[in-house]
């Protein structure tokens, strides 16, 4: 370990790599996480280029030294967690847009460009790119999540989003999966292999992603229903009857509460479960959609159907929306924990998963809220609780909420990965066989173990 | 191999397996083929279920006899040529609908269910399977070339709507990729990883796939340019400006032409350079969708914008684009061949693209029309021959096209896939890292390289 990191000091320079306890601990510990260890990194390596990225691989691979990629940080499955110590390599240098073609609708980028700083400095073009997780997330870790967003439920998930990738595997060799064709069956996607992979068959170091047009209108929505069942029924009967929303998002009464007591969105909400739609196309298209979303609503008790069109006006409407997290975090108070997590289930089923999680918070005594990529069958839960006292219980609620969607035909993770957190869940999802040909898939890739080792999947 | 046929039909009975010759022609030579080969298998097996499936696998596996899928016979890259002999696994007893899950937005289903058949039965449901190859595809081929269609502008391709697949290996392991989520960021993405990979990593026995609503309205328009560059021009434009077209398809001069001379579509058509478009959405935004289009159309030289939106005239209008193939495969002549070959590009190289391709047609004196689903940038190439005396110029013009794209930052194919006709392109295409890591994978998961050999790679 020490060798390598002398190495890599020698080739990246002083700059180029980093034993500083707080630098460290920055890239070992996560208080957004749902899981945590004691162990932190060794040393923490700040390359410039894919080369010197080659160059950090080469020489771990030389020593068996575990290798951890870290962009956004803030993941929360323990996606950056040094579980057997290494280098954690923070992109931090390599934040920038490096080939724009708006003719050809894509963009070349490096792993620590932020999504929403890319959709500001392209704006201009009336293009951008639709995949919007939490705004800390940068490129890098949303290919490694496979990560989503309020947006999936229109425009699909990272995966359906990369034209090609610049991969650095375990032992220093350097790959681009593709050139730049929009579509492609042109031998093994790697691209859908690696999107998703957490960091542990090999590093991103860049990526070419296809943009969407930003629509001609838009238009936000938000009601609130008296019971989750009826906001959640709503919500999939918007799906069902093929109502083409830009998002439909569920929160609940605790979430909208908390949200008022923070007090970030300069109005007051009713503390009810809440829906949250946004619309988009053309100006008789979102007109025709609003309509029909208006329908269901008042067919399933909701109220207040209120509406925004007005483009500068929309963000107020959503603002709610986007606080929902940062509430909670807000809403903290000093040795609490949060446990953040999500699953995903068949349209059908998240009537029924909502209310059942819902009264398992509340049977527990637990203070978690719930928030809802309700169109993809995808929902969060978040709960603030005591470390020392609350912790078993808090494991138990979530393991049950998981286990509840594995039996409903769904997965352990919509959108957040597998991390350290959802391991023990991976098995039972996808059974015996298909985790063996994952370890078969990343033992040929890399057969020393050293890319992100403890994530996802164990030897 | 011998041993090998005996064992099979001592377990799946005599008509499990045949040796006739009839069958092992029809299982081994394609005249929708680009290639064809001497070689025929030695012997086709029909399995009636996954189990079946992993019993011929253990067989074949112990006795190291090649295994090649075969569902519709309907690609064109000698996907299912028998290049070093062996079993060819016909799934034509598994062509059932498992279960149909309107309430979820998906269907499971077998690999020999052909995607028309599954259509029309479940269009009283409001659901349909959006990917459109041709009409004799099934679900298992489809799968297995990540195949697309016109379609694909809007909805995507093959690989966006698989939410599971049941997969048996080469030495007859049997797994199922994932649960049924719609969205899931759990593990390996090994659905994104078998689609595409043209049945060299295992069979795919069982498939469960989204489906999206039929839309409310719809629309078909045909429109002429003067030339392939002005029409290329229009159809560009039209994605640049983000109308959502549901389909843009551009068919050149011989085509329309042949069109007319085989007389299928009960009209005349003008032997020009023409755009088929389609509209799908609510009645007001296909309206202005239409109307967006049609003022791209006069811009750029296009003339006599025929629109049609009442839905049950609207496929005489598109029957020129569902005729274009079956038209030149009528003009055929006794002793010639048909080379139909496919390659996709940026958005701004496709007119470059497609008018040098043309050139080249023309100034080779080869018989050949051009078709291309524009909006991907993914165009195709059909050329009628004599066997003996062009067929060294064939090949040099569709590697001409294919080295071109590839110049272009393209691919060598955007829907037909590698099998025996494209292998030489695809280092070029992918570099020789990116297909050291796919033999990788391959050797990983099928260490006897049993799995439909001499596809796509080689060892």
């Amino acid at each position: 370990m020490e060798k390598a990191i002398s190495e890599i000091r020698q080739l990246l320079g002083d700059d180029g790599i980093s034993t500083d306890d707080e630098d460290l601990r920055s890239h070992g510990y996560s208080e957004w996480s749902s899981i945590n260890i004691d162990r932190l990194p060794t040393a923490v390596a700040f390359p410039n280029s894919t080369t010197d990225v080659a160059t950090i691989a080469e020489i771990c691979y030389k020593y068996k030294v575990p290798m951890i990629p870290y962009s956004g940080g803030s993941s929360v499955e323990g996606h950056f967690s040094a579980s057997f110590g290494g280098v954690s390599v923070d992109f931090m240098n390599m934040n920038n847009i490096v080939e724009f073609h708006p003719e050809d609708m894509d963009i070349v980028v490096q792993p620590s460009v932020s999504w929403m700083d890319m959709n500001d400095k392209i704006k201009d073009s009336g293009l951008f790119f639709p995949v919007d997780p939490g705004p800390p997330a940068k490129i890098g870790g949303m290919i490694a999540t496979n990560c989503s967003g309020t947006n999936a439920v229109r425009y699909g998930t990272m995966k359906d989003w990369v034209v090609n990738l610049t991969v650095v595997l375990a032992d220093g060799r350097i790959l681009k999966t593709r050139k730049r064709p929009r579509k492609s069956s042109a031998g093994y996607n790697l691209n859908g292999l690696i999107t998703g992979s957490e960091g542990t068959l090999g590093f991103v170091t860049e990526a070419t992603l296809k943009l969407a047009h930003i629509p001609e209108e838009t238009g936000v929505a938000v009601t609130t229903f008296p019971t989750m069942r009826d906001a959640a029924k709503a919500a999939t009967q918007v799906i069902h009857q093929g109502i083409p929303v830009g998002a439909v998002e569920l929160l609940d009464d605790v979430q909208m509460d908390v949200i008022n007591q923070m007090g970030g969105t300069g109005r007051q909400w009713k503390p009810l479960p809440t829906l949250f739609f946004k619309f988009s196309g053309t100006k008789a298209g979102v007109n025709d959609n609003i309509e029909g979303v208006r329908q269901i609503v008042y067919q399933n008790r909701g109220g207040d159907f209120e509406i925004e069109q007005d483009k500068a006006k929309q963000g107020a409407l959503w603002s709610a929306r986007k606080e929902a997290l940062w509430s909670m975090m807000c809403l903290r108070k000093s040795g609490n924990e949060v446990w953040s997590t999500d699953v995903a289930v068949p349209l059908s089923k998240v009537p029924d998963l909502v209310e059942v999680s819902k009264d398992d918070l509340n049977r527990l005594g637990l203070f978690g809220s719930m928030l809802g990529h309700i169109g993809d069958g995808n929902f969060h839960e978040t709960v603030l609780f005591d470390g020392e006292k609350e912790h078993e219980m808090v494991t138990e609620c979530v393991h049950a909420m998981v286990y509840r969607a594995l039996e409903m035909d769904g997965t352990c993770t919509g959108e957040h990965g597998v991390g350290l957190g959802k391991k023990t869940f991976l098995e039972e999802e996808v059974g015996k066989e298909s985790l063996q040909v994952m370890r078969t898939i990343k033992a040929a890739l890399d057969p020393r173990w050293i890319m992100n080792p403890g994530k996802i999947l164990d030897p």
